[in-house]
């Protein structure tokens, strides 16, 4: 396993892969792996002959009363866990070398950034798809692997992806759970014993709703109204609660297959967020 | 030499092409060809081993009340001259083809794209990087050729470019003049006669200037007052004036090397521009 800081020697390195014929597989992580993120790698492994992980907390995608400067890092762990999963190449570049001081282009996939996620954080959409684009044409994957955790931003790659003609097939992975159901996230170290426990409400509610869909609930304002007490009663301040068609975003009028469920919710000043789909 | 609509049809074409090893030039254009566009294609021709133009007036960077309805289409004419030219490739997209009605995605560069023409033309700029990024994820050129005339957009697509790691280089055609001096350009067949004559003296200011800098000249807004002044005299109406860095685009304290002399100005209700660099 190599790993490399500069985009010259990335492109160099890839170029011969790419003349050996192998395909490319690429997760682009911010770091301090969990399981959720291991499992993607292992989805890039199987699909693909050249495995590439990049660990760049990308500075774009924060607002500016976010956690970028608190944002958790461990490279020597995250290597160790890489190394185990036969990841040939990480990817770890500075700032500095994704946005140079004359950095200026931006790219960003319009109403679907500014819907759910995006309405409390209306430039970090922005900063995914600026970010991921940069990665892709520096790695130039035939395969990326996003986790669905980040359901909206899967969406929102896919759509971005296919817009500008890239040869790219993105490939979400499943949501990985702790054993409570809470799903995985870096940013669960931040929360209190009393904040960590109450966060599988997230879990449970979505679960709730699914469980009532499936013995024919469809309402969609009851099924809203529901997940916010169970969350309310748990102390969770809500940030958004959508119930919405899985491609386009929309709110739908009726629950059925392929209606997504997605929440984000704050605990204390840790923003959590969770789904499932219909 | 091929004509082809579709983005399938041309990737597999373009994939055969990269097999076979051949060098790609391309030259995008929104057709109605002159001999700016020529020379253009000449650059590519001698550069690259398999030369694409692209024709497409694509409507993102034209303003509401700008001339998009009646942009002058010829593409009987246009695939003649490139014939001649031994172009190997016309993509002739349509605007479905680019932009499907479910597309989404922009690309902007910012700052530089807010300058000058983006002063009046707020989206121009955006409109012209979403659509070149679009052409060069489907043509895969090794170079891609512009003209000079458009001097603040090879900036920023040159800026792009870097800034998204793509691997292509941006050459610029110098500008291309009718025998009175008038920068070559689409535009200029909606002139009146009366118009056309007095057009002429966009390419006079900047020559003048030119001549007084090595002259010993260097007061930025003495400049800018003269160039005014002979345009006022013939009816122009000017949109800006630009005494700048030809890289950064920002205003020069003094004329010097590497000055960009630019300016764009209505006669009638037809804008043309033109520019000099010290």
């Amino acid at each position: 396993m190599r790993i490399i800081k500069t985009i010259a020697q990335t492109k160099r390195l890839i170029e011969r892969v790419k003349k050996s014929g192998k395909t490319i597989g690429f997760v682009p992580t911010m770091g301090y792996l969990h399981e959720g993120h291991l499992s993607l790698v292992r989805i890039a492994r199987r699909k693909s002959q050249f495995v590439v992980v990049s660990i760049f907390v990308n500075p774009t995608q924060f607002g500016p009363s976010e956690d970028l400067a608190k944002y958790p890092q461990d490279m020597k762990r995250d290597a160790a866990l890489l190394k185990k999963e036969n990841v040939d190449l990480i990817f770890y570049p500075s700032v500095n070398e994704i946005y140079p001081p004359d950095y200026k282009t931006y790219v960003y996939v319009k109403e679907l950034s500014r819907l759910m996620c995006g309405i409390t954080r209306p430039h970090h959409f922005q900063g995914v798809t600026t970010v991921v684009l940069n990665l892709f044409n520096i790695v130039k994957p035939d395969i990326a692997v996003f986790g669905a955790k980040d359901y909206q931003q899967g969406v929102i790659i896919k759509r971005m992806t296919k817009d500008l003609n890239l040869d790219i097939k993105i490939v979400l992975g499943k949501i990985i759970r702790e054993k409570d159901g809470l799903a995985m996230s870096s940013r669960n170290i931040y929360l209190s014993p009393r904040h960590r426990k109450n966060a599988i409400v997230l879990y449970q509610a979505v679960r709730r709703i699914r469980h009532d869909f499936r013995q024919g609930f469809s309402d969609p304002k009851r099924a809203k109204t529901m997940m916010r007490q169970m969350i309310e009663k748990k102390n969770g301040r809500i940030d958004y609660i959508a119930v919405v068609n899985k491609n386009t975003l929309s709110p739908v009028k009726k629950l059925g297959a392929g209606t997504l469920i997605a929440l984000a919710v704050f605990f204390g000043k840790t923003r959590l967020i969770d789904n499932t789909i219909l």
